[in-house]
């Protein structure tokens, strides 16, 4: 089907860790590489919380595609939104493009799928309206809204019940995500806006962070989960462990604790960060080879990371799940090092198989794993090596400063920073986008309660 | 009506330049001070067009209102919207309160209005679906949506008359934004995107300047005028002066030259920089006070800038015309300096007031008029010394550092602008602002087209 005299075409989608080191791998390969992805920029997600507390702005953790790949003569990047794969052809089908086309084609002779994740509500799929989650800027910036609404919401409420709403806020989830995004309000709550407000004591705000298991951070070593748990209790955080969502609406959350009551906590603010699942993606991907993805969302592919029968064809990061020779799931934690390893394996399978060589299974190098809890508090497992408190907090701003992409927006970050650090303020605490799509939201929110109380 | 006991209560409405002056005049006045915005931020308007071509981030130009009053512990921060006066009962209503209350009254002893100005599209609202502004900073990254999203529909276009049409950029008005902007656009297709596109070459691209009277820059002295748009034509803008826009749509601009020849230019990005007239609340002002607001929409203001027949009521910026004693209009630029000068003269105004004593009439110090265009070039007309060029826009760089709000606002944007300065980079190109919502009005404007030509 390739004409032979036609350099090797890669098409790779998605822009993201696993992605972007596919291209960047290929560099120097006698390929011609297409990038498709949705949006124009790179985004740094594991900082995007910060942007959703308003420390960080989001320009400076995205960096446009076109500007990492300027220098890279063997690429060309589309943005557009892939609906479709057709591996008999070949092809990928983009809609959605800048152009307003639609079902656009792209042929490869190699395919490398890199979408990632999002956040699932484990068949509850109207939860969605209400929570807010922190995976893309936008809804990071939404999140942000949403938090410096309600403080701004409850400095006016007269009514005390309506005002102890706006200033609860719920997290659900206690993963890395989870514990950052509850540490960083109650921060904001305790650290940043006391002097703002003359109405409330935003002191008093309520953080309640649940999470269904038993400790927070799961994938962490016990002994950091309690370490993490004391850091954030003394933030003033509320943990709820062993404790169920088991319903939520536009003001409040119903949970289920170990022993089986259930609990209601009003709340005008929910962050859902708990339940990852595969891409979209991932789905496009399992239907175009006639086989299922499994429960969460995720195509198997094999130790190579090829999908079955289709060599082709590979897929990586957070939206596969691999099996080794005896068709065992291979375990991996979905963390930004994983899809960036796979990237830079998939770049040199494709370049191998160029050559007529065979790659050996990918296997993942273990970096460590790391989490803040607010402020010069962080938790790490490096190599078995666990530390914690200050010592950890520096290593983990040096590996983020480090992974930012761009030495602009590292000295843009760090300047933050530094500025945070000493005055405990954020800069980047504006409500925007729509502000009237956002008053209405609060509006829609609160309305049906007013016509209950008064 | 107003308790002897109790202290005076000034209402500002407005956080803008002007308002936010009068409320920091006020700060050790015995009064409280209530200041009433639709944003929870001061907005540094001048940068906003940087904002708009991906020179700087949103969050750089502005600065949280109550970080800004955080020391002033006379004044409370309430966001809301204006949208009547009761001059009668001294009460200004407000509705789309954060917490979804409408209708709030808040009751003054002294009331400041100072609601700014707003685009106008002499009559043809319609149009207004179409162009962009740069008014707010949701539509400044409307404005950087659209233009990334034009090259990047070029990049991907193959019938050469759309092609060309994504690479036309019509900016209407010939004032300082839309000489700023349309040079910043003629920048970027110039210096900071040819190596990002590979198949078009995005110096070919348009920029068109439309200016209805004779010379670009009319507020500015003639030699000044010629030397800027010398300056803009050597980076690539093509101007049209003594041409008036007579009809505008979806994909394109239709023109009138001065020998009445009418033009049509197909283009995806119209920025409409032309035509300003006061904002709302002016009409709500000259509605309360039983009144006509002028031809402009502006509400007309002693030389005292009070309401005749109110002096509790004051009234400032692009939104008044000022009355000397005869009835004549006193002509004011609508600049950011007249605002606050007037800002300032409001607090001394109503201290003055609580004294017993009178105001003089207020009379504008003229500081000089600075427009950029482009790179290390500006005008500037000074207490009538006229320079251009690189001193110039030193000038320029050195008063917009000294005026934007907040240290580290100064920073961040000196880091970006020296960033930018070297590299001819611009780290904010992002596409964002609901990646969907920028699809479907890409695809909104195409579509028609599409099934005209194919």
């Amino acid at each position: 089907m390739s004409n032979p005299e036609a350099p090797h075409r890669v098409v790779v989608v998605g822009g993201g860790f696993g992605g972007l080191q596919a291209v960047r791998g290929l560099r120097r390969a006698p390929v011609e590489v297409t990038l498709i992805d949705r949006r124009n920029f790179h985004l740094f997600q594991p900082l995007l919380y910060q942007v959703a507390t308003g420390a960080l702005s989001p320009d400076e953790i995205a960096t446009p595609l076109r500007a990492i790949l300027k220098r890279q003569r063997n690429v060309r990047v589309v943005m557009g939104d892939v609906r479709r794969f057709d591996l008999d052809r070949r092809s990928v089908v983009i809609d959605e493009l800048p152009n307003g086309d639609q079902g656009v084609a792209i042929e490869y002779d190699t395919l490398i799928v890199a979408g990632g994740s999002r956040y699932s509500y484990f068949g509850h799929d109207e939860w969605q309206r209400f929570a807010l989650e922190i995976k893309s800027l936008e809804s990071a910036l939404a999140v942000r809204r949403r938090i410096f609404t309600a403080f701004e919401a409850a400095e006016i409420e007269q009514d005390p019940v309506r005002r102890e709403a706006w200033l609860t806020f719920v997290v659900v989830g206690g993963g890395p995500t989870g514990v950052e995004i509850a540490g960083q309000i109650a921060e904001l709550a305790r650290d940043t806006l006391p002097r703002d407000f003359h109405a409330i004591d935003s002191r008093h705000a309520r953080i309640l962070l649940i999470e269904a298991s038993g400790r927070i951070l799961p994938a962490f070593p016990a002994r950091l989960s309690a370490r993490a748990a004391r850091a954030l209790e003394r933030l003033g955080v509320t943990l709820a462990l062993d404790t169920e969502v088991v319903d939520l609406d536009q003001r409040s959350v119903c949970t289920r604790d170990p022993d089986g009551t259930t609990g209601h906590v009003p709340t005008q603010t929910i962050v859902w960060a708990a339940g990852v699942v595969a891409c979209e993606l991932a789905g496009a991907l399992a239907a175009a080879t006639g086989t299922e993805p499994d429960r969460t969302g995720r195509v198997a592919v094999r130790e190579d990371l090829t999908i079955q029968g289709h060599p082709e064809v590979i897929a990586l990061g957070d939206m596969v799940s691999v099996h080794d020779t005896t068709g065992k799931d291979v375990p991996l934690p979905g963390l930004a090092s994983v899809a960036m390893q796979q990237g830079r394996y998939a770049a040199r399978a494709v370049r191998a198989r160029l050559r007529g060589e065979r790659s050996p299974p990918f296997r993942y190098v273990d970096k460590g794993n790391l989490a803040t809890v607010g402020r010069a508090r962080a938790v790490a497992d490096i190599k078995g090596i666990q530390i914690s408190g200050t010592l950890a907090w520096m290593t983990w701003l040096t590996v983020h400063i480090f992974y930012l992409i761009g030495f602009q927006n590292r000295l843009l970050v760090i300047t933050r920073w530094a500025f945070s650090f000493v005055t405990r303020g954020r800069g980047a605490r504006l409500i925007t986008g729509s502000a009237h799509a956002a008053a209405e939201a609060d509006v829609v929110s609160a309305a049906p309660e007013r016509k209950n109380t008064g």
